[in-house]
């Protein structure tokens, strides 16, 4: 598959059992370094910023997924393993009731101790264990070890996400708005024509197919859906259809919004000094600027909308006569189709903003732009288990209250798309890369 | 069916359009005469009591209901009709933006003005406006009139189920806990032992048949839905047996709970002097109380555990190694039941907590006892249609953040059950009839 | 003195010991009638109302104060007095946590019952059994009952006023404005010409005399103070005035707030969709009104600036170039004035908002017209002392972060004006009358 | 005076416009140079921290200081000053609205950038520019220059002890509980007996003499207070005699405290899991611990109790039948001491925590070891006046609510020590250095 080649890490599959300690060593290896990697335009200070209760430090994010490693493979498996600070522990556990006391969420931004520096010698520190267990398995335990690696090497690239999307959020609230990437964003050319692929209605199999590697557990079992005819856009909605949205007064119309929406919007304006608008928008001059991990930019209005909340997707789709897709539409609209961004670029040079690839603009964004809300409540699939233990916290209990995205972002990291990834947030939720994919019913 | 005797308002169906103006009269009075004899406990000031935003005071729901037929069929259809009161547009809409701002849902409790006698004074005066224009029915508007009218029959019921449930919640913080009924309930029966019923795999037709009278814009269109083999209990969670979880340290278990469960679970401990608990019980010298519309009782283990959160529903269920069924798990295993409550009783008889009907306890509560969590978000069907203008917003705008609950409980209207029927709460809510069935994936 | 004539309670003094108890009957029971008096424009619905905390509803006020006189003298002093209600005493207790757990303030509007009538009915068995004890004291308790009896009447003379205050408020959040009084508020004619009246540098006696009959334990010891030189305004400041102030942008000067003040305006300005006024001012099609007790009214600019917090004291002070007395330099001005407002009048008679009396407008109101603030914080004189027990709270404990206030309003009751009177409120309090006399320092 | 030879500052007085430029740049300098010292324990990510929005981050601190001179000297009085960054101006305003917009205070713990870097080369660039300004001051400025130099460097002084307060509790929060100083606190001795100076009523000077030099204008005009007769202890109150209060129920005994402070107490309770106790003191084990700059230490009952709120010293000292000094009192009982503490040390070896000198342990703490909260409101001395323009928000706007603390603090500069200092506070705040020096009425 497509990805194959630009994965850092993809070694599951039928004949797990038989990759050698060095090749998982390689493996892991390289998501770690590509999270230190994604932090080397930040300065010292910039590693602590916690703007909300929902993002969290850089420093945070690189100790987190350590304290992942260290639980989950060291502790259990290692058995001369040295922690590397008794306090850890309790100050890097994210929400793992199962394992103990948790340090208050909102909280993380202040730990200025451990600084930067001890957090990469914690690092090294679990690198260098890890390294030496991979390498003089147990046979016994080389099947756990090996999906457990699996599983926190595919933590770490969740959280690699984060360390983004976080950092933008923070550094928006800074009038010096940072940027992240000195290069501006490219010139972007029209999108494509709105058209339309329609599907006929038929019991669908839906999920992950096991045997083709690794899947986090909420993407199984794979089972059977009846799915309704519908059709489903051939790309994202743009800033320029945002704006018509906006300008034919979208914000103001109760009747194109979830109650819940609606009420979050009245909420929300008082706090705004200025016209409603996606997050990362700012009026200026009666210009329209965003803030962009490139830096503050002027709003293209051929690039996707983005950082939408599931309100604001729900609203626009109302206004076009259209839905979101379900996520089952999602899947099946995807099925025949590569995952992952167009264009292979390397780590350094990656646009971290949805753009335009060559010259069909919008055209390659069914995954690698913009994550996409579906209409799904983030449920469990039928028959679905979670496992035993603490890492059984791992997806089950966030099944309410919050909605499926599906497609993967230019933030996600390469190697970490799949058809059938349900990525899940709350419908207010903005600060992750999301947008809009509209559909219909037939 | 078992519900028509019953039922004060049923004339939907295929004849619908032959139906008498003396009868729609008839029947409309019927809901209407059972709003106000749902009152007949009341004191003048118990009419005004709003303990929190969700709940609507007595007087409220008297006058909401009739200014949903003065707004949706007196105002369109009666050119001569006038106002009882020219602030009630604004005072008494719920929800509806189409017709005009809203008064703040949670200063309801501070209308002392019009006072009880003035409500019931405009009830007369719509309810005669009505009754003339019902009787002389222009025949191009009949339909229209009689499907506004019939909606607005069933918004009265599902108020009635409201003000039942807001008078409980009020005056539960009232330390003199009023008792709606002075008869005491009855004595109980042990609940029958659990057992389960199975359903295998198979593509079934969900949803409201339409040729089988009114329905709800929410239960329709009927369509396939692919549902896994499954059981589901015999009987709802009894007292007895949710007093066993919490003994065996439900409450303390964050593995059993959902995240946001556990989240709200830990709020709330805060506000309460007492242990953990469902709503409504209360320690008192290490022995556990029940607060019902009958009056503050010591809490009868063979009674169905009701006003459970969708989070201790699930809790439980997770305890119990099952899980809540969904939506169409529901539907599905009671298709072959008749609806509605097995005893029938004059309203004023009539007992307003779940309870044991002969020797069989919990066995006739699939319908009439409580409404049950499903664990399904409430979506929208396949190919659901808003009706257009402010009449739109009556079901569709909820879709969010909700579950939907199945069943019916014992304050629930007559002849307002249904098998397809989608009642809604959020997942935290506790002050509606609400309890467990239990399902499990085969 | 002026006061006398018209107090229904005064026997306090040198010669209190001589009073007969069908003289302390007599006034008691006029304290008592006056306080039902008050209510007679009630409806039922009405009694029950609380808009926010500091409110509380009139049918509270009637059971709180005759809960003080069972508290603190039936049950100390009449052996075989029977108990109304045994859960009065913790539904009914505003804040003294000597006598025991208080029902908690922000939920005493949820109380519909006790009723109205039951309210009632505690008053009548209250007021009998005291009767009776006043008609027979033991010697030996005479000079603790005439002491807690004088103070319960004063205490129940705090809540008069206090009903009618909170009755504005909670009725100003209902759409149809109800008037307390029918009769509109008579034509007023332009205030005097502000003038000022100077007094020199000196030490001054502060604080009641206890040869002067009674006062509350806040205004003694009586002592000295030095007063520099200052002068005081003949009369309050006007709403024209005020509206001058408004005009000149006086809401948004920062440098006219203190920090706290302005901070307060700015979280409340998103609360109100309207610019910024005191409290029950409305702009109606550019024009100003303002809710009163004799309904909603077009704003007077002759009449007295009311309900103004001390923020909006302040800055229109600093405005004028002026500032706020002190309470010392208030009492120091009003010494040889009468207390107590110019026209006598009976109870169903009076109005109840700031008015001219005559030619003279403004004259008149050193007291009786709108309580002052003043910049003093409430803090206790130099040897004040509690008294023991569960009285000892009924003031020391609020001297803490309020401001004292002098002279008496329109809704104090008759009898209970005093030069050395200290009300007290927090400075953004805005739903007491309460107005500005401006001074400057010499 | 034993302050002059200590202090880094000290050039206002009769003899002011006679000091040189190369004075005043040395005076300026050493202040300058004192804020840096005191953070070189500092990492940078500590420079970040913000755990509430009443704490700014050291490197706030270092910034507005900065941006203080930059505005309000080198702006109007250095035609040719180039500013460092043009956003500063809105980024490091605390308060002056007269300036201009003002970043959010609670949000200054988001600002990555400037960095700890930047910030310091900020320093470099004022100082530069203010040197040069002073060492050619045009004699129609200089008075005005160096009374604003004075203002700028007693003001810089001002945040010093807020930075070490600030960062106190910020490091409160992270677990690890660094520790500012490496050397842990001294051994102590007993505390003397508590002994009590008696003063007679008279009239008494009270506030600052402008001729002994520079002083904030809330401390002036010197005027005549009368003070009736008082006495007040020798010495602080120490843990020892905070922990017979605690063992004595005196957080349970409502009659002990104001009524916001039980209500303080009331809504702290649910968030502390911890009894309740001083901030920063925590139980391990039965133990008590006191977090301290010196690091986490067991609770020494010989030394004073400190990070007391108002509310605890006042309950305090009712538990103990005395009272809080006003602050006049405090002022006539310092008259005839040194102020400052008795010790005098180098910036580096300083303690900072209060401590036993010698073997007179609390004897001279009368200034240099806590704040001691009075009973006074923070208000404006007769015929106080403010500055002009942006400079008068300095003091005046913050007169209400609060009260004075007399007597400077271990984390107080030196050379900042007066008798007629002013120090303001909100009553339930805890984290400066603040203790109780006992007072009774004769």
């Amino acid at each position: 598959m497509s990805t194959t080649s630009s994965s850092p890490f993809k070694f599951h599959g039928t004949n797990d059992r038989d990759v050698a300690g060095s090749q998982l060593v390689a493996a892991y290896l390289a998501v770690r370094q590509h999270s230190e990697q994604l932090c080397s335009p930040l300065l010292t200070e910039d590693y602590g910023l916690q703007a909300m209760p929902s993002t969290s430090p850089a420093k945070w994010h690189l100790a987190h997924t350590t304290w992942f490693f260290e639980t989950f493979l060291l502790k259990p498996y290692a058995p001369d393993y040295q922690v590397f600070h008794r306090d850890f522990e309790y100050l890097f556990n994210s929400y793992y009731n199962g394992i103990g006391r948790l340090f208050p969420r909102h909280q993380r931004g202040l730990l200025s101790r451990p600084t930067v520096t001890e957090v990469y010698e914690y690092r090294r520190h679990v690198d260098a264990a890890l390294s030496k267990l991979l390498d003089a398995m147990p046979p016994s335990d080389s099947e756990d070890i090996t999906a457990r690696l699996e599983l926190g090497c595919h933590h770490e690239q969740q959280h690699q996400e984060l360390l983004l999307t976080d950092l933008k959020y923070c550094w928006f609230q800074n009038p010096l708005y940072p940027a992240y990437r000195e290069a501006p964003l490219p010139v972007s050319e029209s999108p494509q024509a709105l058209t339309w692929q329609n599907f006929d209605a038929q019991l669908q199999a839906i999920g992950h197919n096991i045997r083709d590697g690794f899947c986090f557990d909420n993407e199984i079992p794979r089972h059977q859906q009846y799915v309704e005819g519908f059709r489903i856009a051939n790309r994202l909605v743009s800033n320029g259809e945002f704006l018509e949205f906006m300008a034919d007064g979208g914000y103001e119309q109760p009747d194109l919004w979830l109650a819940d929406g609606w009420a979050a919007l009245s909420s929300n304006e008082t706090a705004r000094s200025q016209p409603l608008s996606p997050l990362y928008w700012q009026q200026r001059d009666g210009r329209w600027m965003e803030y962009t991990l490139h830096g503050m930019a002027e709003l293209d209005p051929n690039l996707p909308a983005c950082h939408l909340s599931a309100y604001e997707a729900d609203a626009f789709a109302r206004w076009k006569g259209c839905r979101l897709p379900t996520e089952f539409e999602w899947e099946v609209s995807s099925a025949n189709h590569p995952v992952g961004p167009a264009r292979q670029t390397t780590a350094t040079q990656r646009l971290v903003h949805p753009h335009s690839a060559g010259g069909s603009t919008l055209k390659n964004d069914l995954t690698g732009s913009l994550w996409q809300w579906t209409s799904s409540a983030y449920s469990p699939y039928p028959g679905y288990k979670t496992a035993a233990g603490a890492l059984g916290e791992y997806n089950g209990k966030f099944m309410a209250n919050q909605l499926v995205l599906r497609g993967g972002s230019v933030a996600t990291s390469p190697g970490h798309y799949r058809h059938s990834y349900r990525n899940f947030f709350y419908p207010p939720d903005q600060w992750q890369f999301t947008g809009v994919r509209l559909a219909q019913s037939l």
